[in-house]
């Protein structure tokens, strides 16, 4: 087998996958749509970039990429429609792709967390059981659009019944956690056979992390997600999260064999007590990783050397190449 | 033509400047007020300091480096003045001196950022006309001091007539904007031709950031610059705000021929459908580039090396001189 | 001597303690509590691990270690007694003993922080006297559990009253400075005779720092440590950040001689005229340097390499070691 390229679609953390991508020695390409290739290429990160108008364009020109293996992350599986994905698209996807389904299941999502042991905010089937604050979401949103939040029973009642469109809308009602965010991501390296802490980070909305809330109607912000701040864990806590992403992995292997690889992350929530609760996972690579290029702390301790979570996965394509093993790690 | 020194005044970013001068190579040159020398000697960067009593007294010493380029950043407009700086003073200082006037007056500020295309916070002429909360800025005030905010019409009307002193000042007033902050810093080269972004902060301010804001009165918050968060991008920001600071490049050419070059910044707020508002803008090294040494993430994923602001100033100042044009990137 | 071993106690900023270690080529040893050590193997990191069942089996291995200097942290003090600390462990510590004496007595803690010229929040006696939103600390808490605010003397009252025990425990009451936080961290050198500034943090606690704080009551947040933002200053507030810990080491020389050396950190707050308030202090290494690995803004601009706090206290150990002053640095 010829070296492969790498390749990424220019969105959400490709500067991140490629830069990792040509520190490990790979030639890159970057897939983008149209008018966004200049902000890639000024970068200097692209040995060859192609503009599409269309996300969907891919499938028409896989010939001109069948020597790569692309790396999806956050907003891949929102611009691909997965059944399409596995009957019409060709070349190898970095990860497992039983994961996809998984993860694109607002109820298979929980179950496989419940499956890990983790703890989860109480999940409310009939909105007449809810006596506490809770956030609604519906399944398949975005980028913290399109979430909404809930004090009381009341208000609850109100958001539901406000049209019928809503009132019909698939949703998950979760109890709302008092306490404080935190989006530990982590490595499976299939290769070296370990789950690797990588960083952790909080997320930073508009317009809930306003500093200038104050002036406004607070009681009804919003959640979407503008960028990342980057953070250290109290380390006891490092420890619990490690844990926890070392079960969440047993479970893939159980429910969704041979289990994830690659990049992932769970989306926590830390109460007063120092309870750990799981309200969501990623299966790839996350935005929060972009700010710890080239380094995050956990990274430097384990490697003593520049590692970002875009190298990390080229350097387990490279290891797995090395050995003959890329068939494990991609599908 | 000898290779200069590299020169700054003792503040705002002094550290991050002459460090990137000394990984550049040069010689370093640190001018600052009697009693903060010892601070930056005790960091090993002053190949030689300058001790003055009062700002203006370096007019006085200019034989001592006319051997220098001077790196001006957000405190050196506070400490000199422009008119003087231009008559009397003859060493050569980086960047475009056309710029200092009109980032010194508001309203070609606005001149110059509507010219860029960018989307401002609508601006009030009259108090009468305002209907929404507004921010209101003195002209000439600095480091978030002497700004307050009107919720109401009501409000402003009773902060204006505080005072007949008050009352007279000339001031902007301009909607406030309901988002969440990001200062996106940018590096233009003229060696290069291009507009490089760097790096992402969000300030925080005594007492708007505090934790503790419960705890008092919240109706009166201040913005009293203590520090910066570094922050990171949703990537889809960042190709737009990467845009925003090309066409800013494009109108200062336009309106401030050669145009801007160096260090820069656009003072932004993205609201919570993603629209990003520019209310202000700095030619100049921010104190937000100051976290990100030796490192950020965009200059890592562009430069594969260290590359702080202060590092990427020194470089450019280094290509000018290997190929003759410093005249080019000083005056 | 040989040269001496490093160990640790598997907690706290032990991940940044071994990586240091290592990078300055010493071996390493971590001592941990049974189920710890898989999560720091997994780094590679310890040459050695030996996990202990309590935190009071050291005393009884120590003949295993007697080649190692201990580097304590901030759960250091938790665990162990003093007392017995001193009499029954035969193995040096990094840092002056005497320190933990003062550390451990929140009033000596006080008054250290006065003799040092620092400016300290108001201390009230007596509940009678207060008139203002206080802070309550009892003695001994540690990581920002058992603090509690009171806003009026009333709120203040009722809290003592709560239950006699609550009325009976020695508490600190301390006036609330309205203003944001910042934990700056210093490195007292005493082979090179000089106290450096190396990093800023702010800690995330549960559940004050929540972004969701709006949809509880929030007159009651609490601060529990769940991890820490990284900061960067002001440069003015760092020139005087820094003298403030040149005066602390100082007065440290003058009231527990030797004074301190290795890490420390200033508890302090900002108030809306850049006023700089010291409410407490850390002789040893704080949580928050745990970001900055393996770089922080301040330590590159003096090193221009990577330094940790974990690799500056090896660095200052291999420094002593090299010169024949271990016993300077240790107890």
């Amino acid at each position: 087998m010829k070296k492969p390229r790498i390749c990424t679609i220019g969105s959400h953390s490709a500067l991140n996958i490629l830069r990792g991508a040509m520190d490990e020695g790979f030639s890159t390409l970057l897939i983008c749509k149209k008018g966004t290739a200049k902000f890639y290429e000024s970068f200097g990160i692209c040995n060859e970039t192609i503009e599409i108008n269309e996300y969907a364009d891919i499938y028409d020109i896989q010939a001109k990429f069948d020597d790569c293996i692309i790396i999806p992350h956050g907003s891949f599986v929102a611009y691909y429609d997965l059944d399409r994905l596995m009957k019409e698209f060709n070349i190898p996807i970095f990860g497992n792709k039983r994961m996809l389904d998984w993860e694109s299941d607002r109820r298979k999502k929980s179950e496989l967390m419940k499956a890990a042991g983790l703890r989860l905010p109480r999940e409310f089937e009939r909105p007449e059981d809810v006596d506490r604050p809770v956030i609604v979401k519906h399944f398949g949103a975005h980028g913290g659009q399109g979430f909404y939040i809930a004090r009381t029973p009341e208000e609850l009642f109100q958001r539901i019944n406000a049209t019928p469109e809503e009132k019909e809308k698939p949703k998950l009602i979760q109890e709302l956690i008092r306490g404080t965010n935190i989006y530990p991501s982590f490595f499976r390296s299939v290769i070296r056979n370990r789950t690797e802490l990588f960083c952790v980070d909080r997320r930073y909305e508009s317009d809930v992390d306003s500093s200038l809330g104050v002036f406004f109607d607070e009681s009804n912000p919003t959640f979407t997600i503008v960028g990342n701040y980057p953070l250290v864990l109290r380390e006891s806590l490092a420890v619990q999260v490690q844990k926890d992403g070392e079960n969440f992995i047993d479970a893939t292997k159980r429910l969704v064999p041979p289990g994830l690889n690659g990049a992932f992350c769970l989306e926590m929530v830390v109460d007063r007590d120092l309870k750990v609760y799981t309200f969501e996972f990623s299966g790839r690579i996350v935005a929060g990783t972009n700010f710890f290029v080239p380094y995050s702390p956990y990274s430097y301790v384990m490697w003593g050397e520049a590692m970002s979570m875009g190298r990390r996965i080229a350097r387990e394509i490279k290891d797995a190449f090395d050995v003959g093993r890329i068939d494990e790690i991609c599908f």
